[in-house]
């Protein structure tokens, strides 16, 4: 019933992952109220998505060939931090604590998707590793893939002569024990830790 | 730490109504996902909307001066519907059982947000009744700004020689007795009717 412009523009943004037909509208409404100039400005800004590339090194996001991480010498080169997507690299700078580089797989080995290691950037991971490298840290989410590809990780780099480690599953902080799903209590039983270590 | 352009994306997303930064970054990547070509329909689609202009007469979208409700011969130019946006023409328009003509005020009178009567589309609404004219029928929503704008609409209209009629309020059919308000209870019992009407 809408004009065949505004119609296209819905479509547009339903195509939008999580985004049904209502919010679709309201997205269509809002641009509906710009001006001229405003629209302008959106689409250059669309239009730069395609100088985005991948890191040539980690696969991290980047306007260059390298990204901002892979390029700065104070990071700490021994250790590698492997995760799944670029937004996991954003959620661990953000807590300030990780001063090694990356690596983005671009996706998790899944049975269940048929994803095998060989569809995502796991080759250039064994590349780049070499005498610098102490310790590759694998930081997949604690998901039935996340866990998948962690062993295949570990069975592949195990013969490297790197450390292979992987971050600790256990009670979120601040959360109430009894609200924790038996897994999770499993786990955190199991890699129950001294108190203070002597 | 993402790439400006990419952040200049995320920020793009954001300004969108009720998307928050985490949404934003899916619809971001979602973006990246896309290749070149379909990059550049995208940009098309967006730039179309400028194209995009209210009915002359109505207010409704349009490609061209008058929407197609305005256009059509075969409606009842002798009712007039007046809602607040034109999203509500579309859900009017779905349930098949109109076919009178719309007016589409683009807003409500709201003491609260500061809008006047000057402020919305009410001066054509005044301009196009006629002798044509018979019934206009207020259909903004049951809200203290649409019921402040139907209460100023009857006002106004009431010298004009036409019957003016508003939606009725009740029950939503489906619906449960007990789950509804206090004031739709009131509104239902009010405005009670015999079951068969003699």
């Amino acid at each position: 019933m809408y004009p065949s412009n505004f119609e296209s523009l819905i479509d547009l943004f339903e195509k939008l992952p999580g985004v049904g037909n209502k919010s679709a509208q309201r997205y269509a409404f809002a641009l509906l109220e710009k001006d001229s100039e405003t629209i302008d400005e959106i689409v250059e800004t669309i239009k730069k998505v395609k100088n985005i590339r991948r890191c040539r090194i980690c696969g991290f996001l980047s306007d260059e060939d390298e990204c901002l991480f892979c390029k700065d010498t104070t990071r700490n080169r021994s250790q590698i931090m492997v995760v799944a997507y670029a937004q996991d690299v954003v959620a661990i700078e953000k807590t300030g604590s990780y001063k090694g580089v990356y690596h983005v797989l671009n996706g998790l080995v899944s049975s269940s998707k048929g994803v095998f290691p060989e569809d995502i950037n796991i080759d250039s991971l064994l590349k780049r590793i070499n005498e610098e490298t102490k310790e590759v840290i694998i930081a997949t989410s604690p998901t039935m893939d996340g866990e998948m590809t962690a062993l295949y990780l570990d069975k592949i780099l195990k013969d490297k002569g790197v450390l292979v480690t992987r971050l600790a599953h256990g009670l979120p902080m601040g959360s109430s024990l009894d609200y924790a799903d038996d897994l999770t209590l499993i786990k955190a039983m199991d890699n129950r830790r001294k108190i203070t270590d002597e």
